[in-house]
Formats: structure tokens, C-alpha cells, sequence
């Protein structure tokens, strides 16, 4: 993964708050890091924050995760974020985490466009906007 | 999923820093419900505590997770863990959550159990208790 | 401060989560330990869970804790709660947290009534419930 | 509190996992923020980052806290961090949160300097930046 390839990008020096007993990132603290980047995207979107307006917002749907190198208090990493594909009410996001250089973290999370409980289409300019980030149509 | 096949059962009521502005559980706050499980189950494996003691502990390599159906604030819910299956020094936990009977959360989860910071196989006397509790061997 | 004194007593078993790098509870993790007992407090006084329903909720306005001795992972602790003292639109709780019987830490929260974001008062037979509790009236 | 005279100011933009069912800030969450400072403030201070080196670091040992006005998700606030006095083991830190010039949280919090588990007194030369903070010794 070439970090040229990324939507969002995003330095974070870990935190304390982040590690655990193991003196690494605790496993849940990296999908709540993606979730800011979940966020900035869906921002930058639709021009709205989830939650505080009326129209869709995203839910996770699912989320597949791969930790393949710890990382520790104070380390400096790069986050990443892009989509990578999208249907009429749901979108693909990968995340990635590296550590000078190296892949430390990755997943894959399906995202579902949600307005007032149900399932809503992603409007044709959000879906634009996908297709310009290189989402691809499924 | 049938609650009588898991190997721990656990009844829980959701907190109220679980959830978010949608009223609902946080995507990472299921992972951390199910962190505790794999803890008590390494704990009845092992009899010790990962973290506190030398030996072999889990490490979370990979997990898939499912949101099924939104589970909300103060909701009593029932949490599921078990092996399903094992190698040299991995084993698979699946996890699930229930709400009245429905199943609105499930994760498999690929735990590595490392020592000193390097692979460490399971010994014998786990893999008997896994194969005990109905876990395959891969 | 002995545990007879409290009306809410609850063990705990210190969770993964609740820890840190220095192998203790975090010192914010233990706030979160008490919101429980303070929402727990709230449904018995008003027979309602906060932010769910209309009516009066409790917000924390000011709290001033103590961080006597550590807690670790695994340790078998006790949580406790009692109200000390009340006034037109708030309350005064008290938190303990004991292990082996001996004080770890200690709180002081002040929780202010609020309905549709203004203070409200507490109704009569809220505070009826929190003399029989023992809390006097400022 | 006037902005120009603290140690450390770091803005903010209040994120989703800060945020609870009330949309606004919870109250743990205020501290955990804070945690970071006080950390940036010990690295600045001893060039260490605790829990990862040998030698003193500090603990929590008591902290007061004001909830003054709420704050929610997406805020931008400011967070400020200064050192107002020490003792032989012992320094007091103020912390507080501004939205748009106002000050919306305060604290004061007490480090206790330790090292292999027991007090330990501040190195002459931690003393010395700590004046130069303008921290007084008491």
C-alpha cells in the first residue's frame, strides 16, 4: 500500500490512553482511531457532521481487521483512510496504519448510509464525489 | 447460533459510556465486551491472568465483526464465546451478543499466543482443553 | 468508611480495559466505575435511566477524587455510593472503592438536576427517596 | 484565566468517542484529554515519556474537577496546562478548556513523583524548569 494512494492521510503520536497492560496499542483504541477518519470522510462528503443533522449518516456494518505489528506508546504512525467501492446505500472504506514505513495495521469496514433507522441511498453528488476519490461502482 | 453450544455465557446490561450520540453501542465498545471474554476464557485455559505473570498470552491477530442490529442503552443482552478452532499457536474465538433472544453482533477473532514477544506454541495440556470444549485442531 | 453506610454497594473485577501501562487502573477509568453507580442511583430514584426518556436527568457539575492506593488488573474490588446531601436542583454522591477492605479511592460529585438543557427541581418524591437514604437537605 | 499565561495550549476538535447520549463531552473524557498534557508537560519537563524508561514518573493522586459549560462533538476548544506549584515529590498542575474564549472546564490536579512504586523527590534540575515555569515552591 502506497501511501500516495490514500484519501486521508493523518500523522498520531500514540497515547497513553490508547496502550494497554502490553505497553502496545490496545486492539479496539486502532478502530477508534479509523473512526475520526470515518468522520473527516463523511465530512468532507457530505459537508456534515454524523449525528448532530437531519439527513443520512453512515453505521459500521461490518469491519475486518489485521494487526500485524505492535505499536507503542509514543510512536509516531501514519493513518490512512480511502474508498475503495460503493452500491446504492453502502460504501467500502480501508484503513491503514504505518510505522515508519511499515504497515502495521489494516481493515476493511463496510459502511451503511442510514436515515432516521433505515437504509437510504447515497445521494447522486455524494456519489460523485465517490467516483472522483476512485470509489468504483458495484 | 444456538446459546446452549457456547462455551461462555454471559448476561450484561449496556453501559452508559457504551454508547454514542446515536444512542447506540459504539462499534470498538462490543470489541473491548468481548476482550473480557478472552481473557476469562485464557484465564480457565491457562489458570493465569495475560500480562500479569511469564508464560504464554493471546494476542488479537485478526478479527471480523458483524453489526447486525442496533443495541442501545441499558438494553440486557447476552454475550457468547468459544473456540472453534486451533493450530500450533493460534486458536479462533467466535463471539456473539444477543438481545432477546436475537443475535445483533458476531466477530471471529484469530488469537496468537505469543511469549516474549515472539510465536509461542500452546502446550499440550491447552490443547486438550480446547479440544475438550469442542475446538478442531487445523 | 464503613461499607454498612452505603447504599450502593457492587463488587467489581478490574477489567483489561480499566488498565494502563503502569499495570493499575487508569486514574480516569475509575470515574467511569462510579457513573454506573450514579445511573444506577438515578433509575431507583426516578424509576427512569438519563437521556432516554423526558423528564430530569443528572449531569456531573464537579468532582473531586482521591487516588489512594493502586488497583490492578484482576484485583476484586468494591464500589460503593450514597447521596450525603441535596438542594432545590442537586445532589451531592459520595464513591468509594475498596479492596481487601481497604479505601483505594474516594470521591465527591456534585450532580446538578437539568431537564431540556436549564436546572431543574428535583420533584418532591425524589427527594423524599433521598432522605430515606440518609441524605440530609441543604 | 488568561490564555497567555499557561505552559501549554494545545487546540482540540472534540471527536465522536469523546461524546455521549447527552452530545455533549462526558465527564471522563475531559481528564483522559488532560492526561495528554500532562504527559507532554513530563517529557517537556524530564525528557522522558513515563512507564517506558527507568526513573521517576508521575501519578495522579488527587484531582478536582468544574464542569462549567457543556461542550460538543465537532467543537473546536483550546486546552491549557501549567504547573502552579511543587513540593519535594509533588507538583500541582491547573488544567482548562476554552470554546470560543470561554472557559468551559477547569481542573487541579496533584502529581505524586514516584519511581519502583514509592515517592521519589523531584531531581534538582526538574525543580529548576519548574520555577522557570513559574511554579512556586511551597
Amino acid at each position: 500500500m502506497n501511501a500516495g494512494e490514500w484519501t486521508i492521510l493523518r500523522p498520531h503520536v500514540v497515547r497513553w490512553i490508547e496502550c494497554d497492560l502490553y505497553a502496545h496499542v490496545n486492539h479496539a483504541a486502532y478502530l477508534t482511531l479509523f473512526e475520526d477518519l470515518r468522520i473527516e470522510h463523511w465530512k468532507k462528503l457530505s459537508g456534515r457532521l454524523p449525528g448532530l443533522h437531519p439527513g443520512p449518516s453512515p453505521v459500521v456494518a461490518s469491519i475486518e481487521a489485521r494487526y500485524l505489528r505492535e505499536v507503542g506508546f509514543g510512536d509516531e504512525v501514519m493513518l490512512g483512510c480511502r474508498t475503495t467501492s460503493f452500491r446504492r446505500s453502502s460504501y467500502v472504506h480501508e484503513y491503514a496504519l504505518w510505522k515508519a514505513g511499515e504497515l502495521c495495521f489494516s481493515a476493511r469496514c463496510v459502511c451503511v448510509v442510514t436515515e432516521g433507522g433505515a437504509k437510504a441511498a447515497l445521494p447522486p453528488e455524494l456519489r460523485a464525489k465517490l467516483v472522483a476519490e476512485g470509489a468504483k461502482e458495484e
